[in-house]
């Protein structure tokens, strides 16, 4: 058994382009509790006050797997634990445990930190027994591989202390990420002779060698792995618990997660690249489009017969699936897992699965993808079973975005005119920008009829160009995130301009609030 | 010393979204040999008239240091070696080395081939010989590791095929890219054992462990590597030679390209993105723009001074650059080493920088970041030094987007009025959505004034709603990316509207194009 600890949320955001907002954060904790990582470190409360807001949130939702912790450095030199700004702040996080990163690197302790090599090896210990009384305690030896290949003594000493303290688990930080897989091999043979505490393997990808480090970590006894969902992190990125996570059950009979949350794995990484504003990267290992493609010819009858020709492992034991670039033969079971988890009821044998497939199918090629819009997919399930009526008839809109000089902000202002059941509402709002302002005149329109309209909330959207989709003409995706009292939706639409992408996804996301309201069962959507 | 082997223009063109054309293949061949791998696999010119093409185009190439090599199937079952059409094929190129594969895996032999497992040996041994008399020959023994775990006996049988045929490498393929490292390592060590012959290494990234795998098995006693440059590669890629050189050269010592060519990786890698017309991967090890990027605080202080801190090889070792990042966490050595970093003349104790980080501090406060648009923030720097007349004053725009009809896509159109020198320009034009008609309308009005903005290109933009900066009027971050036929530039805007926010960067984004003209220093701009 292996436990695994992701760090999406904390190391996973120090990358140059990820920037998560507290509900994307909140959103993410929910999908790798359901993935069922064992660990969810969810920031750095003494680093920035969005981490301090995050923690806040979480205390009111409940993870059925996973444990939430926060993250801090050991405390500064001179100072008392209890007295400590950074200590107090991972107490104030409320999360029941907390990893205590400490400096096991000469180099560091004696330029960076300009602290004695005892007062470091205080600071860990104070830091870990101070905190290992009050919640979960696991510690990160930073740079442990620099710093062991530098002073072997010292470091295993650094160690010690956090052991000694108490820590629960002893973590090897490769943080410069420049060690290569057969040093790692070495040095955790002889670290394992020191320690009693479980250790744990933080690797980074500077070499790129991060997850077959991991890997060799674990064969040499590590019962724990630091990683992110898609290796997302500083520089090159943190080891990719993506990839580490199939290797360990599927090649080394290693248990962490269960068979069926292994198939979510696809599902979980395309839910972060959404939720980052980044796009999938196709030639990902085991969860990427390209993993388990396969050309034409000779090469795609073998692998029809027999996938282990050309097939490291089966791909939809990690929610992927093989694709043979001619023509797509799979599709309908991915329906019906969705009907079912959406509980949409339609037969296996059925026309509407036909028509789903046939409508998704014209819809990717125009460039939608449903991860992180998932009440659209509803909806278009919902329209091929007849299901949903439209709420209203779109008669026309204008949107105005107006600059009279240069040192004023620009102005929207949108105007619509729509019918529901034969009456016609003609209105128009201003906005903050023309989305916004858009958003306000179709609300106007539609609370005339629809009053439970005001309940609903614009709370996120993303718009990203998707290159190459049709030549030059680039089209935009715009992603729109919805809430009301009780739950939270996203939308999608796409175009080639950004205002009519926008009005699909406004579109839907009051659509989805009506027949939402018309279910009225209540259940959470994700 | 390591033979560097490199299949770019063979493997990584079965990538899924990767196509060269000939002209493409005669210049990355040329880059290559400029790089100094030593042998460079052009094509399997049995499989496609393209790579016939390229053998015949490379006849008049003179190449300073590498190999060229063709690379064919071994004959066919019931054919003499001197009648099988591929390897006619192989010697028809021209090229002074041919590779030949061949089956190692019984399942394949059995089930793909369907031939005996002694005629498959046959197979091996005709074609190497035959070849051998003519040029030289190196033999890729394809799924090795698979067929070594199936049967090991059979697998090294057919190693011993070739090498007694006289094939002068023996290269062991990990064609499904499955295999662990640790598996590798103890599979390597095995095979020394019964092989004469230099052994060399071929690993795919499915298990994302191609790296790692390359340099354990040249740790095990391998003498050639193969790959790719960036790893491209079929399904999830080949090992990526842009690691492994600089890990085999700084980490492992091990000779393979002098230390002059080594700084060229960066521009090669780069100049292979280019002709693969595939957006650069930020995040990639070593040659990365996020490679070396440091973000704010301590970390930068502490690497500024000492760079072993935090970075694992010195980045102009393989022809890339420390970067610190400016965010809300800057201080002055950021801004000096920024400002250092874009020749900008401002002294340490300066007014410029106060006010340069006041500006800072205010507009990141607003919720700029500069990350990705540095070319906004050497504007600003230029505009605290007084350095940067405005290029036009606006009089005023107006952009209007209008949907008519359900079924109808929404069109864009924007009109603006603006003045250069007294004269004014009034126009207006249409687009696929409201930025890009914008966009259009600036740059028509421009043109008349500075002709070279019909140079730039709009590459990239990307909105982001900035939660919780200013209460309920979410604020919108525009990242512009913009490009000519030499630099790429990113520039941001700010606003309530999205519309005033792509203004902003839109307008910076031109100003930088005549900003830098007027510089005119020919330095590259990241």
């Amino acid at each position: 058994m292996v436990k695994l600890y992701d760090t999406t949320l904390r190391d996973g955001t120090q990358a140059e382009d990820i920037s998560f907002s507290v509900e994307d954060k909140v959103r993410i904790s929910r999908k790798l509790d359901d993935l069922g990582v064992h660990f969810i470190e969810g920031g750095w409360p003494g680093s920035n006050p969005r981490d301090i807001e995050f923690f806040k949130a979480m205390q009111s939702e409940r993870l059925k797997n996973s444990v939430l912790v926060s993250f801090g450095a050991t405390r500064r030199a001179g100072v008392k634990a209890k007295d400590d700004a950074n200590i107090k702040a991972l107490l104030a996080s409320k999360s029941p445990a907390v990893t205590v990163f400490g400096k096991t690197w000469k180099l560091h302790v004696l330029k960076a930190l300009r602290v004695s090599l005892d007062e470091n090896l205080e600071m860990i210990f104070d830091s870990v027994s101070y905190l290992k009384k009050r919640v979960r305690v696991l510690y990160d030896a930073e740079h442990f591989f620099d710093g062991y290949k530098d002073d072997p003594e010292y470091a295993v000493q650094t160690l010690a202390a956090a052991e000694d303290a108490g820590a629960e688990t002893i973590v090897l930080c490769d943080t410069n990420g420049g060690t290569l897989t057969f040093e790692i091999s070495e040095i955790m043979k002889e670290v394992g002779r020191h320690l009693k505490a479980p250790v744990g393997i933080h690797a980074h990808n500077d070499s790129e060698s991060a997850v077959a480090n991991t890997l060799v970590a674990v064969k040499e006894g590590a019962t724990m792995v630091q990683g992110t969902i898609n290796g997302f992190g500083e520089r090159c990125g943190n080891a990719n618990l993506c990839s580490i996570i199939p290797a360990l059950k599927l090649k080394m009979g290693i248990d962490c997660i269960t068979d069926e949350r292994l198939k979510k794995l696809r599902d979980t990484a395309r839910f972060v690249y959404e939720l980052a504003n980044l796009p999938h990267f196709k030639h990902q290992p085991y969860v990427g489009d390209s993993a388990f493609a396969h050309k034409g010819g000779i090469h795609v009858s073998a692998v029809l017969k027999n996938p282990l020709t050309y097939e490291h492992v089966r791909p939809e034991l990690v929610g992927n699936r093989q694709r043979v670039l001619v023509s797509d033969l799979s599709g309908r079971s991915n329906i019906l897992f969705k009907a079912e988890e959406y509980g949409v009821d339609i037969e296996s044998g059925s026309e509407v699965v036909k028509n789903v497939l046939n409508e998704l199918k014209e819809l990717e090629h125009r460039g939608f993808q449903y991860e992180g819009a998932e009440a659209s997919f509803e909806l278009l399930m919902n329209r091929a079973l007849k299901k949903k009526e439209r709420s209203f008839r779109l008669l026309g809109f204008r949107v105005i975005d107006e600059k009279r000089k240069e040192d004023e902000e620009a102005h929207a202002e949108a105007i619509i005119k729509l019918e529901v059941g034969g009456v016609v509402e003609h209105t128009a709002a201003d906005g903050n920008g023309p989305v916004n302002a858009l958003d306000a005149a179709l609300r106007k329109a539609l609370e005339r009829f629809y009053p439970s309209i005001k309940e609903v909330k614009l709370l996120d959207f993303k718009v990203r160009v998707l290159a190459g989709v049709q030549g030059t003409a680039a089209k935009v995706r715009v992603l729109v995130e919805s809430g009301d009292a009780t739950d939270k939706w996203g939308t999608v639409g796409v175009s080639d301009n950004v205002i009519e992408a926008s009005w699909q996804a406004l579109v839907d996301a009051l659509e989805y609030k009506l027949f939402k309201d018309r279910k009225k069962t209540g259940r959470k959507v994700k």
